[in-house]
């Protein structure tokens, strides 16, 4: 890693990014205590901002000094020897502290935070308000190495030169000079493109720290949606930039800023409009900067050079096009021992696959891995021994395992166990890595890998059951077969542990069913969610089926929706449904369902659409007509309303308000900017049109989901609605 | 009448107004066959907007033409000679519209909103868009007398000289030429102070028609609360200039202009800040207009003289204070025989009666009417008589009759049988008047009456049953005593057709409970709503209690509730539940209550101060907050929030939302003007920081209530949820 990033600005939740929370509330455990004293959990203990939520212990703060270990506790923090799992103390918070408040910096709470990015030197970072702080554990000393504006945001730096890139407002700061000057309506050093395309901050150093790559976003043209601040004195409009599909979009140009010079150079890539700049990455040697660009129809996308100095096009490395969409969502990565080659990921044949290119020879490239599974993210670099080390779906779709491939013949070896899911970190030379994972039967395991030959040196630690004590339902999963008659799909089921074949349970189906996101992952419990946990406990069924449409599974598997998304997904779902009702002990009469986001528009289009299946039904944050929903993520599945009238009518929700019979629940936060109220509300209007009558209720203050402690009023509201008209 | 009134504009919906949607929907009859044929009657039937709908039958368009009277039909139009009631043919629509056509005017689609304000002429006057039309019925002949601009709104002609007053956007017009030119933020010729003090129009044409003194508002210092447009491409915000109770309020002035000279003089009152301009009157002779002024605290009145010519103040008249409030409501009225003496009202004893006052003799007065009953209109004058027509609750609060007042002594002689509520109207010499009445058993009667000794001459109309074969539930009233032991309070009760005293049957009690309204009077079925008498028939019975702080019983009555607003009427409420707790039929477990705006501020106070008493509730529009309400009504009975702090906490429902244990849905509309949804998204948000959970509604597009097509939807929904909980 070239820099260190702490972002302090509110993350924007994406449509993709609620399945974070759905991951984070998996941290629960399938044991139990089987003796009387068991008790039912409460949606406190299963919901993240629940008073005593049960969350799974990690070893936060984990990290690698050069190729040692690091593991920090609240207090302590050790290094750790990786061949030999030797565990020596480095120092304590109160060294730290009491160097801190020597150097007239503020304390810090923990040590979970500290930074290691010098292997050379003895020597810790801290990033504190408004400061960086460097502690020497061997001196004792601690000293304030940057100082900047507290109202920073966006904060970035990079550790070979301490050079920090923030921003305040909507304007780029480097360590404290303003870099841009520009007006409400033009925003700086900030993620553009609402964060499509891998696209999750705006600020890009170089490896030796000598430029800044930066965004600029001109969104001044772009149509404001207004969400209404109900706690001011009377109340006031937040104004939300939100490009709608097929309206006028923002345009964006890449700036570079040199911290020596003072001055920034932008990309000549020509005019901006209805194109898209994404994944950004330098060259090794400083001299050029490659982007990803996209047309706005999304299905032409074009590796391309820039001179740093001109800002000059200096070539074209790579083309893909696509007749339904293209979406390179990974920067190049170039080989640390050769500087004219470089990585690239693809779906160009239908997985996602590393391919090396040079940069001499555009339009050339060698295939590196080849299968029908994915590549999920290059983790690093082996430099001795010139292996990539990759995750990759190659044991199962529901499976992340950690691989090694050799750059010379693309051998493939695997490094971990071969179960579960695993989320490595890779030491300063690829040597060793920190392989922390999680199988349906372990909450989670961390241990350190050798990447020579995947041999574990050491174990670091395993998470205690966070729900002992407590009843848990019985978890399963198997396959069925999609509504295209060939396509095997993945499900879930949860059962209450007193499960009764002879009797007839009702089910709920929680459903997300969009691209960018698997609901069953073979990670804890198979990913349950707390949610699911709780309701199975209260005598529901619970089954969810990742449907076609979703992550994972390759390309064909994913943009079979194109151009009508939400259709083939319920019709997926409903295949779950036939499976469900040929159960003994299902009660087809009733069957719920309940999710959000897609998942929420999944949930209103199911009870639509198939009204004699869904008995009632919780929606959140639902999508209902895609021409209210983002230029970027929107065009890419439905191209925009004018090319495709007929699919926008097909996938408008509000077409359909007359076949609403069940009950059905739409929630909807009123501060949500990704999804915005108008989707919820031309949905209502359209039912009192058609005279139906959905139930709603809304969260002020909430963007596109419910989060902390409300998010347990939240799941109570949503288990009522159920107990109400499911029970 | 000097003028005549067309507002084209859309109507604010006050709180109070609601009631007129009550009074409107009341228009049942309790009558029904009581053959097996009975048909229950369907929302649609009861609902205004219904496509069903059961309207009463009523003479619309009956007015008077100097002292005949007009009854016209949709297509042909009669005069009627009130002494002996015979009807004689006066024109056709067919005649009209081909004199119209030939004038190149716009044809009719009815002749109900035909004018007659020419006593001596043979001439209609027609209100089209964009133009005045006169038809002359002996010549067949129509003429284009006015034209203006189509937009025109707030439309205002007076017929001595046909000038005619219009608002285009924010500035006022005149005979087509622009009579004031103000940026946005400053509104002239529109009623000003959100409506109170009696104020429903801004535009006032002086008796001769030579002068018009107008309005000017500038609210451009008020807070703009935003509401969202959720129908446009991207949600957008309908901003209202919206002071909150002790928020800076706007600034009124009033202008006089001249058709003739093409200027205006505004009135040099002083400094408009934190003052109330209201009851505009202008003297006969045209040289003085009157001004009722009260200052921010309300407990000031003073009626102001000005000249005309030059705008100066030339004399305080009257003044009254209050330590609680003051509300002049009516302008004053001068007597036709005598310039110099005019007839205002005032509640100074307790109830509003007339007062007897000399432009020539400031501070004094001689007292008209007298006892414990309130004046509730002034319909005119008998000049050869010098007599004073009103209408009064003499014979019992809830009845509305009709009385003439002997100026010379005072002498009170009612001129109608002495039931139910009389609109009347009087002819133009004030020798007759129409008598439209309404009583517990009849529908709609109309007769003319003469004023000389109340002997009705001829008899115009009698009303139907609306209901003729539907199944009616019964009505009940009786009173029972108030919270402060001593007070009678008038309740109404309906009942189920077939209702079985062994049976227990749930309650739901409907209430208002504010201010300037009353739910029982005399009128068709004691003002039974389509909806109450709707859910008798589903087997509930709808009680209904006019309780402390409600309209027609007097000042002490009515201002009992100052600086707390609700907490009285609540207590109030809750003698009425006692009431029904006491009768064997009562199922005390099953009490339900629904009200809107000041009753769904008393539903939400009602739900969480009683916990324990109402299982059910149903709330739309609701105050929550009274700092949230606008200035000139809530701080009439609340001080401001920096006046009477513990008032405001102890009426702020917020405070309260821990309480919430029944089940209680809150609508509110997104177009709500008058109680800002901020008052219920507050109040949603103050429940889930306390863990209550609350259901909520939102109608997109409507105002302060839902209207139209749509009234049919929030009243199946409001059953719904009875039916769910309280069944």
């Amino acid at each position: 890693m070239n820099c260190l990033k702490r972002n302090l600005s509110a993350v924007r939740y994406r449509l993709a990014m609620i399945l974070s929370i759905c991951l984070t509330m998996n941290q629960s455990v399938m044991a139990q205590s089987e003796n009387g004293t068991s008790l039912l959990p409460t949606l406190e203990d299963l919901i993240p901002g629940g008073s005593s939520y049960r969350f799974t212990q990690s070893l936060y703060g984990l990290q690698w000094w050069g190729d040692r270990c690091i593991k920090p506790e609240t207090d302590s923090l050790f290094v750790v020897e990786p061949e030999k799992g030797k565990e020596s103390l480095l120092f304590t918070r109160d060294a730290v502290n009491r160097a801190l408040k020597a150097a007239q910096a503020p304390e810090v709470g923990n040590l979970e935070h500290a930074l290691f990015p010098w292997p050379e030197k003895t020597q810790a970072l801290f990033a504190l308000t408004g400061m960086y702080a460097v502690y020497d554990w061997n001196a004792e000393e601690a000293r304030v190495i940057r100082r900047f504006d507290k109202k920073a945001a966006n904060t970035d730096c990079e550790p070979q030169r301490m050079n920090v890139a923030y921003t305040i407002g909507n304007n780029l700061y480097v360590n404290g000079r303003q870099v841009t000057d520009e007006p409400e309506g033009v925003v700086c050093g900030q993620p553009v493109h609402r964060n499509e395309f891998g696209i999750c901050k705006g600020t890009f150093w170089s490896p030796k720290g000598n430029f800044l790559a930066f965004y600029r976003m001109d969104e001044s043209m772009v149509a404001q949606y207004p969400l209404v601040d109900i706690t001011a004195r009377t109340g006031k409009t937040d104004l939300v930039r939100y490009p709608m599909a097929g309206m006028t979009s923002h345009e964006v140009t890449v700036g570079i800023y040199s911290p020596d010079t003072e001055k920034t150079v932008f990309l000549d890539t020509g005019d901006p409009t209805d194109r898209y700049f994404t994944n950004i990455a330098w060259a090794p040697d400083e001299k050029s900067l490659f982007l990803i660009e996209v047309n706005r129809d999304q299905n032409h996308a074009r590796l391309c050079r820039y001179d740093v100095r001109t800002g000059k096009q200096t070539g074209v490395l790579y083309e893909e096009t696509h007749e339904k969409y293209v979406e390179p969502q990974q920067p190049i990565r170039f080989l640390p021992w050769d500087e004219s080659k470089f990585v690239c990921q693809s779906q160009r044949d239908g997985w996602n696959h590393l391919y090396l290119m040079d940069v001499d020879r555009p339009g050339e490239h060698t295939r590196l891995t080849r299968g029908e599974w994915v590549v999920q993210s290059i983790v690093g670099f082996d430099e001795k021994r010139k292996e990539i080390i990759i995750t990759a779906s190659k044991e199962s779709p529901l499976q992340t395992n950690v691989y090694k491939v050799r750059v010379r013949d693309g051998r493939l070896t695997r490094l971990d166990n071969g179960e579960g899911v695993h989320t490595p970190s890779l030491s300063a030379s690829g040597t060793y890595l920190t392989d922390r994972w999680s199988g349906p039967e372990t909450p989670c395991k961390i241990g350190i890998t050798a990447t020579a030959n995947g041999r574990q040196t050491s174990e670091l630690f395993s998470a205690p059951d966070p729900f002992e004590g407590l009843v848990m339902p019985t978890v399963e999963t198997g396959t069925l077969k999609a509504a295209d008659g060939k396509t095997d799909l993945y499900w879930r089921m949860l059962k209450p542990r007193d499960f009764d074949p002879k009797k007839k349970y009702p089910v709920i189906v929680y459903v997300y069913g969009g691209p960018h996101a698997q609901m069953i992952v073979a990670n804890h419990m198979y990913a349950a969610r707390g949610w699911d946990l709780y309701m199975a406990n209260k005598g529901y069924i619970l089954f969810t089926l990742d449907n076609r449409g979703s992550q994972n599974r390759g390309l064909e598997f994913e943009n079979c929706t194109f151009r009508h998304l939400g259709v083939e997904e319920c019709k997926d779902q409903v295949c779950g449904v036939e499976f469900l009702k040929s159960l003994p002990y299902v009660d087809s009469k009733r069957i719920g369902v309940h999710g959000w986001s897609f998942g929420g528009h999944m949930t209103v289009a199911l009870m639509l659409r198939y009204p004699e299946v869904f008995k009632a039904g919780v929606a959140g944050g639902p999508v209902i007509d895609w021409k209210y929903y983002e230029v970027m993520y929107g065009e890419r599945y439905m191209d925009t309303p004018r090319q495709n009238p007929e699919g926008y009518r097909q996938c408008d929700l509000k077409q359909a308000a007359a076949n609403l019979k069940g009950h059905l629940l739409i929630i909807h936060d009123d501060h949500d900017d990704t999804c915005v109220p108008q989707h919820t509300l031309s949905f209502i209007k359209a039912c009192v049109d058609a005279r139906t009558y959905p139930d709603l209720f809304i969260y002020p203050g909430h963007k596109h989901n419910v989060m902390g402690r409300d998010r347990v009023h939240l799941h109570e509201k949503i288990t009522r609605y159920f107990e109400d008209y499911l029970k």
